[in-house]
């Protein structure tokens, strides 16, 4: 084919990816498994140029006003391979910085700190974690030594995986995709020029409102391993999955949407508890690979169940926002809404992926 | 486990799914495969009641507020396996209405007709066609059925892929996903006030300015057939290939990403040609199951093969408009602007899945 052309490279094509991986061949659309995330932190700036800027080097992304006078600065982030979390969140009305690590490999302290001197305007600067063991360790350092630097810093930690009280990688319970209910009504706080203890409680009393709960239907397959992060049959599904292949609580046969639905959806409910006339806001969200026709079928099945139970839903996200690479599966978010945060929840944002106009 | 409780079910598990596909298993969020169009439709309006509602048993999704006075109605749709096209861009400065076929199926004339009844305000209709025969037989017989009863009413066919010339499923260039910024400039026209020929002028333009090509990693699989649309070994990929799973034009060992972009981008560009000094639009569509990490990558590779070009982006689309199913792979898409299409480009819209304020 004439337009196919041969074009010198720098790889050597018979030796690519093959040979990164002893053998075993890795069907993703990259370059080099160590670039991907530099690579793709690159692709989004160039992407939303407007929204976005980086800190070289750091796999920090910025809003491009940060820091904002008299606001107090958010900053999220964690492992990358849960796109668009944390990046396609950082906007007005949501973070003012991501920082994102390598795959599954939490960012180090020093990173955080250059993310939280970024966004400091003098008005303080609150860090939203994922209860994982290494986030919380570099989070909690990296607020340390900003604290010895001047600056007034806080943290909270999410932890609204309701499928399994410790697990490989956390104590207590996993911060999951409920995290981005957290940066929308913390973001919108901060936002309206309230203080850190303020923002803080906003958030605080978000987390205990929140609950999630997932499901996979494959594993994933991180770059530079290689190979699947755990195994599943042909008929298998893992119940309560964490967002990194971590194992659930459940492995069981292939389920209809309405009953896998409902058997998630029990769970949830009953953990907080929600209850007869609660306004709730939901989240269907996709593991990566899971496309969004299966989401709508979910979603459709959780009004069901609400129904049911005599709940209100007033907000819905169903999409990919916390995904675990090319995972198939999803988790499903509820979060029981107040006056205040259902105001919160309906402010404007303009981030990458969230984004809601004024009234 | 307690939580895990034997609930009732109309559905005999032990026939489930397998039953279905005659002993092979389809790994998918569902409940029944001839159900999953009309549960996903049902999903979505359950999702956005503030954007859409529909019309019952018949596929259509419209705006809450069609018909829209003194604005050219805008209908567009075709088979379903693409979300989230089309329901995803219902909204103002969009579309008014989505029509909605079985998976791969274009939707009948009757239902096409319905939608264009239910978004005239007496200003006339435009339909927007993916050239694909299916679509555009029956969206050509449903504008003779809605002429015929007075409406004011006309069609545009996209055919952006440059990949071939005909196919299985059509006859010259199929419409991918370039058809997307076709809703976009002309939803932002018609809601401007034009005419409908001013209206089909200004998508005529656009379609001439927009090329498109795609790359498959893996099939897709049909909810219905059960099995995957075609085979791929593990280190094969097919580059031009269709939204359907229709054969590409060329097989090959799978590439890095830098020379995979090249290689899309070299033929899209040629074919117009675009050239140096271009301000261009750009979209980054992934097929379903790509994650958005190696979608920011295939980006940052391709801002790499404008800038060697002498090219400038001035937008953006990145993550998923135009899927199918559950393929891995992606297209990009390149629109030529001239002042006209950059500032319609830039008009506020509200759909489920482009929002953007005005200025």
């Amino acid at each position: 084919m004439k337009w196919l052309r041969k074009k010198k490279s720098h790889i050597p094509l018979t030796e690519w990816n093959t040979s990164i991986q002893g053998g075993s061949l890795l069907k993703k659309v990259m370059n080099q498994p160590e670039q991907i995330v530099k690579e793709m932190l690159e692709g989004m700036i160039l992407a939303h140029p407007d929204r976005l800027r980086g800190i070289k080097e750091s796999g920090v992304l910025l809003r491009t006003d940060a820091p904002v006078e008299g606001k107090v600065g958010l900053v999220s982030g964690g492992g990358s391979g849960h796109e668009p979390a944390h990046g396609g969140f950082v906007g007005k009305g949501m973070l003012d910085a991501a920082v994102a690590g390598e795959v599954f490999t939490s960012p180090t302290p020093d990173r955080i700190l250059e993310a939280i001197k970024a966004v400091d305007s003098g008005k303080g600067v609150l860090c939203i974690v994922k209860n994982y063991t290494g986030d919380v360790l570099n989070f909690e350092m990296a607020v340390e030594l900003a604290a010895a630097e001047g600056i007034e810093v806080d943290s909270v930690v999410v932890n609204d995986d309701v499928a399994v009280e410790d697990s490989t990688h956390t104590t207590g319970r996993r911060g999951i995709a409920g995290t981005l209910f957290v940066h929308k009504v913390a973001g919108a706080k901060a936002e309206s020029g309230a203080t850190l203890p303020e923002v803080k409680e906003t958030a605080r009393k978000a987390i205990g409102r929140i609950r999630s709960m997932g499901v996979a239907l494959t594993p994933c397959t991180p770059p530079e391993a290689g190979k699947p992060s755990f195994t599943l049959e042909e008929d298998e599904i893992e119940i309560g999955i964490g967002i990194h292949g971590e194992p659930g609580v459940k492995r069981t046969k292939l389920l209809p949407a309405s009953r896998l639905v409902r058997t998630l959806f029990d769970r949830i409910r009953e953990d907080l508890p929600f209850k007869a006339g609660d306004r709730v806001a939901v989240m269907v969200n996709g593991m990566g690979s899971t496309p969004l026709m299966e989401l709508n079928v979910v979603h459709k099945e959780l009004m069901a169940c609400l129904r049911e139970k005599e709940m209100k839903m007033v907000e819905a996200w169903v999409g990919e926002y916390m995904t675990s690479l090319d995972m198939a599966g999803f988790s499903l978010t509820l979060f029981q809404l107040d006056e205040e945060l259902e105001a919160l929840l309906a402010q404007p944002a303009d981030s990458v992926t969230i984004r809601r106009g004024g009234n």
